[in-house]
């Protein structure tokens, strides 16, 4: 059956997040609603992983699987016509028949973006940090993470999740062209429930020098969420890019 | 008397422009609302340059004068703690006594931004172009800005300003860093009124082949306002910076 595969980006301040609630509007629902009324049909999309409510996309992937044969760019541009101005559809491409979203993907990169400086064009994108904190620092204490670990320190308490061991390709703090902006870069294979948002929250509290540079290695091996710091808000994080094998190296 | 200069970041989506008005909310309007709090006295805000309606700002640079001697940074914090998180005070500094945020400026840098890719993330801030215009002679184009000209042609009709003379110092086409992305950079001494968005509408026309690439030429020596494209719409131009002979160089 035909594949489908989008790629798509949101602002998901107003949304309840990802995936289909019953509390509120979600991307996915979007999308399918939009879909029912392209295709005339109900399908289901898929996407590469959740994103929580508040959290943002720039560069989310999903598919759906439909027996029509539709021209993928006028298929972006009826979506985009049908969709919320908080989402859209950056391309629609017909994937592999076999291509899943979710087990196809290689790996994710999260960033999270920080200011030390009040601003109002990205205030919905980036945590306001003050006092700031030793940003070099929170740098040395990232290189903790590279590598497979065992990351349940750093997954939400009540996730179902049962294997929570993640690959981290890289981490690092990365200064915005504007001084005062930052954005912390993750890289790895999978991530778990509340994941980035726990991880810069433990490292601000590091970079403000209420923990140890050395922490996180710790805290990765007692495997306690409660040990973590308190969690980032979602709005300074956005998932910016999914990698398949298929795709061309680098993925912009 | 102390005069206190700011330096202002706001989004115009929800403003009716800089300058106070009566149809609606301006940006001067709350910074002066503002300041009547933590002055307890009403004091009258400057700006370098008026922008429109729905026009952003990230580095507009304004002054005021009062009596009163207070620190700087426990100002900033006072003022955003009352404006409206859409407008930010960057940063507050006691300037020198005469100096004026209007008169004393050197040249002014506007960015306009667009995109040929449909986005959710920055629609607020960059106009989407569709079908995509040829950057490549755009960029040509644009060179026939630089110098000393009579704008005339380039400036809203009903404006009273009797000088219509500008020097452009700089205007051109930059690729941002994600695919599609574009924006307009030009500096000039002063600008007139919708004189950045005529430019960029015209320009787009010719980047579409509606006009010849040598247009501005004799545009500019026809000095008629009707000659030239439709304005560009206000949500993808910011001011970035403000110059004056005082600041270090390059200014951020």
């Amino acid at each position: 059956m035909p594949t489908y595969r989008l790629l798509i980006e949101y602002e998901g301040t107003t949304f309840s997040g990802w995936q289909i609630q019953r509390n509120g509007p979600s991307i996915q629902g979007e999308l399918e609603k939009a879909l029912a009324v392209v295709l005339r049909e109900r399908v289901r999309v898929v996407g590469s992983g959740r994103t929580d409510a508040g959290v943002h996309a720039r560069g989310q992937v999903a598919h759906f699987r439909s027996s029509q044969t539709i021209d993928p760019e006028r298929l972006q541009g009826s979506l985009n016509g049908l969709l919320p101005p908080s989402i859209a559809i950056r391309a629609v491409t017909l994937a592999a028949e076999d291509f899943h979203a979710r087990y196809s993907a290689r790996w994710r990169r999260y960033h999270y973006y920080v200011t030390t400086v009040p601003c109002a064009l990205e205030r919905h994108f980036r945590w306001y940090l003050r006092p700031a904190p030793d940003f070099a620092r929170m740098n040395r204490a990232a290189q903790a993470l590279l590598g497979m670990h065992d990351f349940t320190t750093f997954c939400r308490a009540q996730s179902a999740t049962r294997n929570r061991i993640c690959t981290v390709y890289l981490a690092r703090w990365v200064a915005d062209s504007r001084p005062g902006d930052w954005h912390f870069e993750i890289i790895a294979d999978r991530f778990l429930h509340g994941m980035v948002r726990a991880i810069v929250g433990t490292l601000v509290e590091i970079g403000r020098g209420q923990r140890e540079e050395t922490a996180l290695t710790e805290l990765l091996m007692r495997r306690d969420r409660r040990l973590a710091g308190p969690a980032a808000p979602p709005h300074g994080l956005i998932l910016e890019a999914v990698g398949y094998p298929e795709d061309p190296w680098p993925i912009p």
